[in-house]
């Protein structure tokens, strides 16, 4: 029979029901106002709570980051193109739906306005403000030629998908 | 050194490894007939296998839950047109993509009839009996100017952010 | 008072935070070309950070695994026009925005060629390689009117909601 000692250092067979997590990792694709929304919404919420959080952005997810005062040129017409589609910076965010003419966004942060419900502007000031880790995407950045320079302030050094995945381990973790 | 005693009640230094989540969690932001679909399926799956289950529908998410003899009008011509844009009810929903003069989704709904896959309206109703949480967030029938008088019968109180993230702390955790 | 045996077998009542999960479960929705890129970085970074990880395909999710030789032909005419509307295969995977007259994914294929990010097709079998479970929806086949046949080789066996939640409850879980 083991002793008790034994018993202590042994692994440990139980499975564990209900463990919680009070970390929160979201990664952030979509470069969309309203998916931008959710994003901000519930890091600010996770990290008033208490939850340390961090925001992966990748891809899209990306553009509300560069400065609003950068136009994205690459170094070849491809870079130019997608820079074209996708004006980086909170200011020009499209809605994932409704983008008729640019109507669509313009309606929804009227709306947002007399509802009081945050900007991104003011949702991205405010993760800040509360300690929420913004982290660029590393590969994305080399996608679009992009440097640190062209970013906002205020971010975590980039990453790639290895530190986002290490986050999640232990963390709840949404993909937006 | 420590006493058994002492050893037995000092905070717990081991990182647990496959620790099991029996509840679900399911963040429905997406409105459109092909995210319904993973919405219920999954949320009533989850509720079949004994997991506790708790829908959160927010956004886009939260139309299919409107009555569908209820037409959205807000107090003001924003929230006017977004009901134009967007008819609560499930029998409104559109589909991400194919949403070719409302031809794909009445495609998709006749493909899922002649292969048993059932409907949305099916699904809320099986949820409901399986006793799935179905939670209306309350920041998105603010900035729509609903009531619960004008969603379905059987929806929980109304929440927002933060009981989403803490019912999402013990939980299997999905962002649809 | 209870004695150390009692004490060491009585359920745990201590609420575990910061668990960790050393499994990857990416559940696959959509067959857009950008959201394929983080299901696959995302799943083969999991799997050579030694996460055993598994990717169910759903919906739209499982276009990108029938072969590039195959064209999808139901039994009736609504399966025919999805097929046409959706070619599955690598080959022909479209883009969720910026898919002008399919000049979009040239341009992000071209991109990513430049800038050394691998393309669908070398991430399929990098993913094999690594030893990630490639596992296909049981229920979209059916739907779509596929059989094993249909698919590219290297696939576990088809499964369903179940399964993707029994391995989700240990997992970082993610909804792409």
């Amino acid at each position: 029979m083991a002793t008790i000692e034994e018993t202590l250092t042994a692994p440990e067979p139980v499975v564990m029901e209900h463990p919680h997590h009070t970390k929160l990792v979201i990664m952030a694709w979509s470069g969309d106002l309203d998916k931008i929304w959710p994003t901000f919404i519930l890091g600010t919420t996770g990290a008033a709570m208490g939850m340390e959080t961090t925001i992966f952005f990748t891809f899209w997810g990306l553009f509300p980051l560069v400065r609003n005062d950068v136009h994205i040129t690459g170094e070849n017409w491809m870079q130019k193109m997608m820079s074209m589609m996708n004006r980086g910076g909170t200011e020009h965010l499209g809605l994932s739906k409704m983008n008729f003419a640019g109507m669509g966004p313009a309606m929804m942060k009227k709306l947002a306005e007399e509802h009081k419900v945050a900007s991104p502007n003011e949702l991205l000031e405010v993760a800040r403000d509360l300690g929420v880790h913004l982290v660029p995407c590393q590969m994305t950045m080399d996608l679009l030629g992009l440097t640190k320079a062209d970013l906002i302030d205020g971010l975590e050094e980039p990453a790639g998908a290895t530190t986002a995945l290490l986050e999640a381990q232990d963390a709840v973790t949404l993909f937006i």
